[in-house]
């Protein structure tokens, strides 16, 4: 028995959430907006909802400010057998959902830790959640079918799902979403106080560190006000520690600039190694071929041959040259394999030991 | 003619270059670490220098506060036709490398906008600076044989050759990356101080703005230090910004909010969109298949059967599954015929149209 999910609001989070679940779950869809549903049908993300049939999961994926109303305009009409949300804060939004009076044990807050910085159903894609946490918000009325429910959805999706009261999840994702947008925001908009042309002079660190700056302005708004109990002293923080760096470096305090460096990096090793870099585990083999159909397909049939598996790989393109870089990760074992293989099958092979 | 280069140091940067390099140019390499030129000799990034050959080029890839001694020795032992370094600060190192009374005219400061947190000759790869700006800094006294031979090694190495002072160059790393690398190290910090655990309920926003917070504190100390005059004042700057925001949260004045969020959303337009990123122009065809030796080839081998050029790959691994997505970026013409081909010969997609 699969059950069925309604999706409501197709837009990121929403459609992603069909995809993902595309051959596991029947998938209802419905939006507000006609042409973002359009798209998120014509993309497979599931079929228009006929506003009948009740579905065993619904899926509220609208901005936190609409959770409330939405909801209980879905419970009225009996949509559905039990009830989420994706808000990315919580509290606020089940004091809401409360106000209502709504049967709330039907009602199990979530929030899935992805997102990208396009928004809208085009951006969707079906491994969004792969692999990140996805945390279930029960209150104290929840009950258990409903947060059971949440938990099967999460992991239909790929994600991991993790529980936290309102109030944890919404002081850790203050610390580890909130302040971070904050960050890159803050440190984006300096660069248009900067020379013309700064910002074409960078690497890997300003784009990395900036990345989220580009996210919808009004969704963080409601975020960050409605947050603002955890967020505003994280932020009078951060602006303390930059303060007294400031002055380190005005007076050449070299221990002061030191220890914020050295917390930073104990900091970061915290945190989960991103999917995707396998660089502790995995080694990798670059060769440079042209730009061209079959040329991946040569390959890949060549380490197929070699009894090598491509763990994953990387494609460089060099801007205005007809030819590519493409690094194939592999164990550390089958690398020597296939880089024999590959020079023997006349591939430009990169490193050699 | 091939010019050969010496290069001093063989860290990320310079084995990094001696790898980008292997088959164009001759590459001699030193250390005063035995054990790093043993793991750089060993990855091919070159041959050890016998200590006598004089090269076309040496490039110095020290930390900043070594490359004005190093350079002086280097030069007085007839090392090399023309010199460089790729320290991130440029007027500081141009000022000790005046005051050692060397011939300056050899010699023309360079920085390459690349790296990576992890540091060694280990993390090195031959694609480090595949399309990343390579600053040329060429003082008054800087002659154009030098400025060339620097020239021809960036672009040797793939990267992008542009040219500012050093006093140009040392005003815009500050923003474009000195300072990104202060936000990230100090939202880094405040994760020691949460709760436990909170790191792990990071999304990719986390990941992303924190990861040049893994870099080595001792050479950032250095950077920031070196660089403190341009640096300073814009820490101040986004501190002040954070401490306004935070009085904005407090009061609940969404304008200033809204102000913030707006202004680093116009900054991050002003970031070039990173290699790899094919979002605006490219579209992708995602498929679910077993992690085993093949399934990759099986995939290209359809795609360049059916004609279609596959121009990067995504490979997402699920935890705890013996599968992954493998996501395939196409042309957006290209894209339902992939997806009929690849459906004919069974493989698993996971969006339809």
């Amino acid at each position: 028995m699969t059950a069925s999910v309604l999706v409501v609001g197709t837009g990121l989070i929403g459609t992603s959430v069909g995809l993902a679940l595309h051959d596991r779950r029947r998938v209802l869809l419905t939006d507000s907006a006609a042409d973002r549903l359009d798209v998120a049908v014509g993309r497979g993300a599931g079929e228009r909802w006929d506003g009948a049939e009740p579905a065993d999961l619904v899926l509220l994926a609208v901005p936190p400010s609409v959770v409330a109303p939405e909801l209980r305009r879905l419970m009225e009409r009996g949509a559905g057998r039990a009830y989420t949300h994706v808000a990315s804060i919580q509290s606020h939004v089940q004091r809401e959902i409360d106000a209502t009076g709504v049967d709330t044990s039907l009602v199990c807050g979530g929030h899935p830790l992805a997102g990208r910085e396009t928004a809208g159903p085009g951006a969707a894609t079906a491994e969004l959640f792969l692999g990140r946490p996805w945390v279930l918000c029960p209150s104290e009325r929840t009950g258990a079918a409903a947060a059971d429910a949440v938990r099967a959805l999460a992991t239909d999706c790929g994600a991991e799902p993790l529980e936290l009261s309102p109030a944890e999840h919404d002081r850790t994702v203050a610390l580890v979403s909130h302040l971070p947008q904050v960050a890159a925001s803050a440190v984006a908009a300096r660069l248009l106080t900067g020379p013309p042309g700064a910002a074409d002079v960078s690497g890997p660190g300003l784009q990395d560190t900036t990345r989220v700056a580009a996210s919808d302005p009004s969704l963080w708004v409601e975020v960050l006000l409605g947050n603002r109990g955890y967020v505003a002293p994280l932020v009078r923080e951060l602006a303390g520690d930059l303060d007294r760096l400031a002055a380190a470096l005005e007076s050449g305090a070299d221990g002061a600039v030191r220890d914020l460096l050295e917390r930073g990096s104990r900091g970061r090793a915290l945190v989960p190694v991103k999917r995707g870099e396998h660089d502790r585990d995995f080694t990798s083999v670059a060769v440079s071929v042209p730009d061209a159909p079959g040329q991946l397909a040569g390959l890949f049939v060549t380490a197929a041959d070699a009894g090598v598996n491509v763990e994953d790989v990387r494609v460089e393109h060099l801007r205005g040259r007809p030819s590519g870089v493409i690094e194939l990760v592999v164990q550390p074992g089958d690398r020597q394999r296939l880089q024999t293989a590959l020079a023997t099958a006349g591939f430009a092979v990169l490193r050699a030991d």
